[in-house]
């Protein structure tokens, strides 16, 4: 995939922000949030990046954390619909599980970017925030965590520690966020079907 | 562990930076950039922490470069050396896989703050220092393959993808930093345990 395609898929996932001005905001928000960090950005870098003044920034979003809310919440919602819909598939606990690994890890290389924003800037959401977000954090690990217990209650899988896996297996889908390239030698599907394997085996899944 | 316990921990890692002034700087840097990131940490706000005046930060560090420079060698190092006690240990591959493992995971537990800056500012050293840094990943990287391609080929491990499987128990075993609270229900043993575990599966090592 070449770096216009990759570009597209990036600004794609802020589709559903409007009107223009705000999704164009957000968008330079990332960018300049993954550069130089969410403390040693300021509005006016967002705003110039975004080609508006920092009064047109300030229609839009009050605060700079505002911007850096209301791309957590995009993000971690995505998070969670991506586990739901694995979640609630038809199909064994190992089809279901092979299934999110694969849609989270993927989404975790195509969005790199924003993924790792969402990741390491946690900590500077408000409390209110924060609270919400942490939320929608906690409903996406017990959707995999109920898949997890739902293979060791078949039979299917040989699992010692459930919630110790579970957060195992989102940490590895998460930190391809870090070292994900665009430029490196394994597209985001790829790494999605490696990992997905690679679960499976965690979990002690019959080799298939 | 109690938070004393766990602050000697942290700074003990800067035992071997003299003389003491300059151990405090780098310990008091790393600090600034976990908390607010490197670039919006001025080199005011180091030596401030460490009850320092600019001038005298002045003496032994010419510039905040030169600080994550010297954070990021000492904790690659160490990265390093505790892959190389690992890979080079008499012992099966199973028995040189579980021992890296334990031992890389509890480090990034035990070292959760500097592993972070380390991991997540690497874009912010100079272009030589980045190289160097990237010199040490890479041997660290090529030792954890050897033990892997060692069992694969003794028939200990089946593995596909040498070099993907690599990748991601490198990435399990570094995104420890990112989720590890010195709160949580886990010490950094159990981690170490826990992940020696589900890696020696990814690997398909026999069960013991």
């Amino acid at each position: 995939m070449g770096a216009a395609e990759w570009a597209a898929q990036e600004s794609e996932e802020w589709a559903g922000v409007s009107p223009d001005a705000a999704r164009r905001l957000v968008s330079a928000a990332v960018e300049a949030f993954a550069e130089r960090g969410y403390h040693a950005t300021t509005t006016r870098d967002i705003a110039g990046r975004a080609g508006m003044s920092p009064a047109a920034l300030y229609i839009h979003y009050k605060t700079k954390e505002e911007l850096l809310y209301r791309i957590s919440g995009i993000g971690h919602e995505k998070a969670l619909h991506i586990m739901g819909a694995a979640a609630e598939a038809a199909g064994s606990a190992t089809e279901r599980l092979r299934d999110a690994v694969r849609t989270f890890a993927r989404w975790h290389a195509e969005h790199h970017t924003t993924a790792r924003v969402i990741q390491y800037e946690l900590q500077a959401l408000s409390d209110v925030h924060y609270a919400e977000i942490a939320d929608l954090r906690r409903r996406t690990d017990r959707l995999l965590r109920q898949i997890i217990q739902d293979g060791a209650d078949s039979g299917e899988f040989r699992v010692g520690d459930v919630p110790g896996t579970t957060l195992a297996v989102l940490s590895l889908c998460v930190d391809v966020a870090r070292w994900f390239s665009a430029d490196g030698p394994r597209t985001p599907d790829e790494v999605g079907a490696l990992y997905a394997d690679l679960v499976l085996r965690m979990v002690g899944a019959p080799p298939v």
